[in-house]
């Protein structure tokens, strides 16, 4: 009576499209009547207690409903299916008219509580109340349990927005040790037929399987790898903030002369603030395993906002410096240096307009006027440099 | 005693009208008790298994609660009017004093189990222990179960807020097959007479059927087909930060002396910034099957407020740069060309102001000041262009 | 012993205090016993099912604990004060020591189950199970259900803040025809004399009473006129935004040579950019059955704002223009009508500054900067105009 | 057997603490099959209906949970000690081998189930099916009731944040009128010893009592005046506002020559309007009684903010005013009025700088440059005082 | 049989996984019905009553799942291992097949019903009815409670973000005195080796104790001493927030004559204003016992910046003073201090270019912009030393 679990499920299929039901209400109500007398369903199926209960476990994922980082509550809808034997409720199909299936609803019955043993709110098993269990003659049962699971998984937002996320369910049959009731998964995946797509989460890979922890009992473990798509992150996230802060460098370029150098950084600066408004309400408070890098990028835009407003007041007062104070020797000499290599760059003009006595006495007649202009092409570059360098680091960190 | 099921309804109706209630408590206290005892709830009705047990089934929408497109919850408020035969509920009236109809509370029969499987939250069943059925002495039971749907509801946002869905209410009836118990929806959709309007959304149309999945097992399903009515996203979302975008552009025609061009540019971008945070807490974070076209549109008016600011930048260093440095011949060139282009244009003037040596000699007398001028009308003719090419595509892209 | 259903409530306050309770522990007991053995609660009272049940109803509203507009709900706390007379419950004073009342928990009893057809979550029945009725001698029932009704109530956001909403509760007496059970309102509104009052709703009027629907049911209504409270709007949402947007038109005072007139302009309108992001967090997403108008002032106040800061820099170009270039014809007439009313008005001064020569020759010497400032009067002046039809606007539409 | 309920009490604690238990498992088995066997506990305790049963009740407050005042709901956990005589409870514990005390599930007695009259959500009864009560041989009854109680409590915000609610637990006990249940408080105020303190609100008084209601029911009242702890407000709503508020009458110090008085005030005013989106996220819409006093001062700020930017418009344009147009007569001498205050005040300094001729015929030559300063001075001394002002009728009005 | 509880634990352990499980299902059956025959579970263990009943207790402590400073909800999943010894529940394996062991339904046994007092929401008991006891022939009985629990824990915000706090959960056996009922902790702590880690809290300590109150009753008591993990708060509040801090003193290095001093400035204050806004979100309106240190900070940084704004003002008002008006003697006293300290640091440059007459009388000839540059130089140090004092008060009063 005891088969391989394997082929349960197979058997379970043939029988039900080739079902032919000829018996009456009154076959099937005898039927119910002589099985539930004197049933105890405190009490697992298993005449010879000396052999373990196999249950045979599937499940099929319907949909992902949330994943909120913050609370860490992941849930899922899906179905269990499960199938055991109960040599309670075996008959013999002959007496009873050809009956050879029927539906009992599922509180009248032994049932393998798969309790949650990581539940966001309360305990909850599996089905309800209005879900029926099938039952072939040969006692096998047939369990469908459908379900909303609720479960914690901390995320770990370190890569955010190109995560992939662990999250599982978790399962012990209350008292029951595994030489008692085996859990057997036939497939090592979760079932993905019936299931539709999230707009969020991309499934990248499921596990079904149990496992022993360190006080001996079993956990039934449905776990599944989720990739977060990107698009919605790069639009509304990536890009704008860093069109925004790559703006910053720029103040750099515009005519000291204009007045509107200081007025265009902090109103920038404003920008960037008012930006992470938005955006740090999407990331968890979560320092642990570790503060997200896209955490460290916004800071860091902040930050070297912070010191290009520095720098710029400096270019300012280099500008603004009265031209009988002589400029010291080594700022001269980074000032020609930095002038050498623009002449490099313009081949063309120099021959007419500064053609030889540039490089005669020019070279100790430096301007603060030509400090501040060489100041501020080097701080421009820097800036964009920088910037730069902080948007590779985060795309190489975060890519898996 | 198995009438169509098309009729059902219809006989209902007249009975119920011509009801003549000549009998007392005491038969109809008779009825309950005769029908009740050894009456087996877990049973479905049919005597002969061979032939499926026939439901008529109707679906009356009272109201759409909500449809958040965030955690893709869709709720609404219905009536499933379920009438099926159960020949264990037939009584002859002559024997009870004419008790020809009665009510029975709903825990007591057996009921079509219609299970949600995309609920929410939790499975729940339909109706309620405060609902009665109604019962007539024929068997036909008539059984109103009023319900809160919450079913799941992935949103497509491609085109917010010019979206249509579609959201369906999905049911199995556990624990039987489609050769036991047998769904038909003698409508094709769900019955809008008792609907109250939806202030967000339109009900464009409605379908209820009866779908066999992949694993032979049949769905019920109630879809409604809603487009949203745009009215107030036009009013708050789009105008407002359209009106504001297009002013980025004005910032060419703002004469360079001002010294408010940057100013200007600035607050504007901020504006446009803190008005996204309104519109992205409306955007859900779905990237499938699409991020929004509004997402995108609105992060390119981010952008392209970026490279404007770097253009203003580009023609405040030319508007100051120093009178002796001539202009390259490139520039000159184009310059003239748009000279060109606003004479044609102002064909009354120049005859006394610039007649003669206009085109003599002035055309290498081009100014920086010029190359400013011509620059700025066409860095705000083009931006005026993509701010109408970014609305158009938007347009377009989301209408039907 | 049926009483016209008027007279009931009366003699029950009669009764009931004038009570004298004579009789003991074991007296009450026994009537407990003798009515509720056999007592059938599935089956209503009336012995003769040729006449209807008639019930007696009246609603005590507590107070209003919520009415939100976003979501449609709307929720109440009251009590049901329902009477009828169950024959099963008839007793004989005399046979139990004067015994002529006593308290059943509700649950043992029929009681007419209004049922909430309206529910924002799940159906409710009324009462609990922690309630008692009140059963006199005679059979009259007097049972007190208090209960917190959440109902869906779509508002109609037109007039916000300065609307008026309908809001219902609505019930059914689930598997009764009006043939069987007939509710009775004795008075035609809700009793508000335990009523606390409502910080942001003033209960304009109510109503109580029964209407038969499309499908031939009875449906059992207590309705409620709620005003608005308008004082916190006015002085949180109008004035504010109302004096900052008045604000706008004033940069045209501003003396075009401070160069602050596009700074001020752009700033006043992001902080109408920032109230708005509180403004549109109170308003509704509804489009039907119209947008509020408050909705459509402040897209008003945006776009209008946009257009001021284009009028802003045509004025900064018209001061701004070389003098060398003629002012056109068209442009000189109208600043001399300009000018003309001015003059009308300052009848004092002209006399000695520019008396005489003013009319003679001064018309064909119009100046840019003299158009400017006559554009910049004409652009106040409609903008303060523009401002005040707004609000008339507002006020008139929005007045009852 | 009555005692005087102030009494029982102490004998309980009494009892309690000399508790020899010399009796086995048995006995007490005894003991609950005898009284529970027959016991209804549909019907109160009280032999003779002819008095009305005395229930001694006491209220432990354990914590203040939540008090919104938006929602108006109001939750603290406590714990009701009711006690009171159970006839049929009464045994004689030398029968039953000293057997003097036990514990009875609640679910098993009569008990006096007091009914929440303004519960925030649902009716709840007292205590849970956990808990048990302890029941003498004499038939005193001690229950225990710990419940969260979640009830309405419209909030006066006039005064916020130095504002005093009262909020009360209301309570019927349903079936019952007070000449059959009579509840005492022996003391009026509720029991504070296992309460721990609640972070935003000081219990400044509480009020025990019963209160019979317009239609002769009697109203079980818990009360709490609550205090709210004002610290937190005053760092971190009313210092940080008055502050920025504060700096908006510095605009009229700005040197008129800076071109940063226009820019100064709109970004200041900006800063409040950005505020104030904080801080009207905390205040409820209400508008009855009153509108809070602090709602009030916020409009004026902005208002006056606003004003503030249209008389420093006017000192602009004061300040930019042709030096040819003469100064009209009251100004000059509005001006010299003030001048002559400052003389007053520079004692010192006029004595060598400004000597002899000033009062000679510069009173004549106000030029607008020093009409414009007047002005200054004078807004900025109007704009302090109008602050000071403002914050002494709020702190007046708001003290208790 | 009873045995110290300290052993318990250790014979369970043993027991379990030598296991020989060699009876069948009607043995077991047998044990059930024989053991549950006339089990009253109303009733504690313990055939003496003399003897209380001892519970050996251990607290698993899976997961914290939330910890809300702003409502003061602590929510954790964990475990209570509670094991008695039920003389009710002991058989003779011999007279049933070796059957030694087996598991019963909760909710058909008496439970040690531990009620927690500080409860979130409800009451609620442990376990679920899906959970089992598992029962020793010996009659010793091992209940796992799985349980979320939702607790009240009032937060200390004072060195927010740097805190720990303790919460506990508190629970009372009802209906039994310590002399009945007494629970021993065989370890001091919390059991961790199932728990995974939190992201915002670590657990510093717990306790696992028994506490008797004021009225003698024993708590039982779970307490976690949590330290949050600051690394988050560091990156994203304090140091953005500081950086721009920082920036405000720098307005003073600013060429006075840039004209963006006042906009710089404000701007400024304007972005901490906004950055307020996100960090304040996060606060908790506690007042007790103390407002939080970064509270204090932040409004300090808002009123700093006021009255640096103040400051800059003054500044402003320096430079532009005319030069015909005289420095007072006092200010230029306090200049030629400053000029000094100058001195002192520029050693090398004043050789050259002020030698000899700079003490001289250069000291009596002060100009507006020396004192000025004097004022801004102060002003700057100033703010600096404030900045940095603040924050290291800060950072000296959280740390613990």
């Amino acid at each position: 009576m005891e088969l391989p679990v394997f082929f349960r499920g197979l058997i379970w299929l043939c029988l039900i499209s080739n079902l032919v039901l000829t018996y009456t209400l009154t076959d099937e109500s005898q039927v119910h009547t002589d099985l539930l007398t004197g049933y105890n369903k405190d009490l697992r199926p298993g005449i010879d207690r000396t052999y373990p209960l196999n249950i045979n476990a599937s499940f099929y994922l319907f949909s992902i409903k949330e994943f909120d980082l913050h609370s860490g509550k992941f849930t899922v809808t899906g179905v269990f299916l499960l199938n055991w034997y109960d040599e309670r409720l075996v008959w013999n199909p002959a007496s009873y008219n050809q009956t050879n299936i029927t539906s009992i609803p599922q509180n009248k019955l032994w049932l393998p509580n798969f309790i949650n043993i990581n539940p966001y709110e309360n305990i909850v098993g599996l089905g309800s109340n209005l879900i029926s269990v099938r039952v072939l003659y040969s006692g096998l049962c047939n369990w469908y349990a459908l379900q909303a699971f609720e479960v914690i998984c901390d995320a770990d937002v370190t890569k955010y927005p190109f995560d992939t996320q662990y999250c599982a369910l978790k399962f012990f049959i209350w008292g029951y040790d595994p030489q008692e009731v085996n859990v057997i998964f036939p497939t090592t995946q979760a079932i993905l037929t019936l299931y539709t797509e999230n707009g969020i989460w991309e499934i990248a890979d499921s596990i079904t399987t149990t496992e022993v922890n360190v006080y001996g009992y079993e956990e039934i473990i449905v776990g599944f790898y989720l990739k977060r798509r990107t698009a919605y992150y790069i639009v509304s996230l990536i890009l704008p903030i860093s069109s925004i802060s790559l703006l910053l460098g720029f103040a750099f370029l515009l005519p000291p002369e204009s007045g509107e150098r200081i007025g265009f950084c902090t109103t920038i600066l404003l920008s960037i603030v008012v930006y992470l408004t938005i955006i740090q309400d999407q990331l968890p408070e979560a320092s642990e395993p570790n503060v997200s890098i896209l955490g460290y990028i916004l800071v860091s835009y902040v930050s070297s906002g912070a010191i290009l407003v520095v720098f710029i007041i400096i270019s300012l007062r280099i500008h603004n410096c009265q031209s009988n104070k002589p400029v010291p020797q080594c700022i001269t000499r980074l000032v020609l240096c930095c002038r050498r290599r623009q002449t490099a760059l313009d081949v063309v003009e120099p021959i007419e307009s500064k053609s030889g006595n540039r490089i005669d006495d020019e070279d100790f007649a430096v301007t603060w006027t030509e400090v501040g202009r060489c100041f501020d092409k080097m701080c421009f570059i820097t800036s964009i440099v920088q910037f730069i360098a902080t948007l590779t680091t985060f795309m190489s960190l975060t890519s898996p």
